[in-house]
């Protein structure tokens, strides 16, 4: 039987330590191949480049595993490697990361990560994006591999609901083992901004975006409770945006 | 009795048409303050500035009405607007656009104009997204000025579902006037991309991301059979991703 394929990408960039790690993870299941943002892309959303050029280039720093360099976004990446680069073959699995930092809660929305395995789902392919709630740049992954395992051979082994991509972020390393998984829903949290405001060598002011997760959330079902509580939260994500409770309500309030 | 605070903020960049006619529409209705980016921002979906400096500049381009340019996304646009420029004021509606093209079915995912109304959302803000399906830069906006304008005013006069932003599509002008508003959901449509090779001066291949969105839904209450039946379409979006059908799936089917 031959191995499953599996594509990896990330918004930290080809040469991140989270990409490295999920790369030989990732060989140890399948057959991988790499195509991947040639420089960091975090809070890229799910930007695409549609108004500039894109650049690709083999690279192998990963050995005999083929990969790419980009120039886009994680977005691009997924359908670059789609349509231009292996347009004949079959991707059992989409997986990016492994991100350094949280994409819990509302941070979703921002996340060049989960925008990659978003893209896959959009072209029905089985994704997901894995995430580390450590933003340190030497962090420690070595808590995590039978965890990540395990949910990478699920996906293979019972597919993904149709319409869904996983959002899978592990606790970051603590002195006790992680607790387990749990299915959660996305907590309802958002960022309190503020800029920093500082003079550049010439006297004109700029900005640094500040802010900090400010959790809404009371409930013990959601992706910050299970973190915080060192268990591994996976959120099912869907790209149908629509609010279907708010039709109804458009239709009867407002004068249509 | 006071007029209603409107901030208006667009991804096509400040000095573009359909911004213009959105400032003025409000107006007509309410105070208008702008936060806008200084140059166009399409498919930069719901990106943020976090790795690098962020501008605002104040631009006189509207005469009295008081408006800024800034060098971030339009998500950064409307958080600058809520934390830096105007923290001591409270938006009664966020309006964003007109978009020159369509933000319909699964554009919405890429589109900066409706993260923007996302991001104002996020912060309990009324905020609708409007776009013109008509991408010529010299689009003919003058049908839908009623129509904008109603939607703005029964959002500020019943306000806006929590948790809810509108996407709101117009479609091109056609023969025959707009038949109407139709509250829909997003169309399983998606973009069939392709990418076109080419060859700069030094020899080196590079890209263009090309693409057709294919519609694969056969219903009559999405947004693209709205527009394409000269109805506006207005799509309640939710910034809540979670797809809790699968939750009990995952936790059913899986070994968790």
């Amino acid at each position: 039987m031959s191995k499953p394929l599996i594509l990896v990408t990330n918004d930290d960039g080809i040469t991140s330590a989270g990409i490295k790690k999920l790369i030989y993870l990732m060989a140890e299941i399948g057959e991988v191949v790499v195509v991947a943002p040639d420089s960091p892309q975090s809070g890229m959303g799910h930007a695409i480049t549609v108004g500039d050029t894109l650049r690709i280039n083999r690279n192998d720093i990963f050995g005999d595993i083929e990969a790419y360099e980009c120039s886009g976004t994680p977005a691009d990446c997924v359908k670059l490697a789609k349509y231009e680069l292996f347009p004949d073959r079959k991707f059992d699995l989409v997986v990016s990361g492994i991100n350094h930092g949280s994409n819990s809660s509302i941070s979703v929305l921002y996340s060049g990560t989960m925008s990659a395995a978003i893209e896959a789902a959009i072209e029905g392919m089985p994704a997901i994006g894995f995430s580390l709630c450590d933003y340190d740049h030497d962090a420690d992954f070595s808590h995590i591999d039978d965890t990540l395992l395990h949910i990478a051979r699920e996906t293979l082994k019972k597919g993904m609901p149709k319409g869904i991509a996983l959002n899978v972020n592990f606790p970051e390393k603590r002195e006790q083992p992680i607790k387990g998984i749990k299915v959660c829903r996305q907590a309802n949290a958002k960022f309190e901004d503020a800029f920093d405001e500082r003079e550049d060598p010439y006297g004109r002011k700029y900005y640094w975006m500040v802010g900090s997760l400010v959790n809404h959330d009371k409930g013990e079902d959601n992706d910050e409770w299970a973190i915080a509580h060192n268990y591994v939260s996976i959120v099912p994500c869907q790209f149908d945006l629509t609010g279907y409770f708010a039709i109804n309500y458009f239709n009867d309030e407002w004068d249509i």
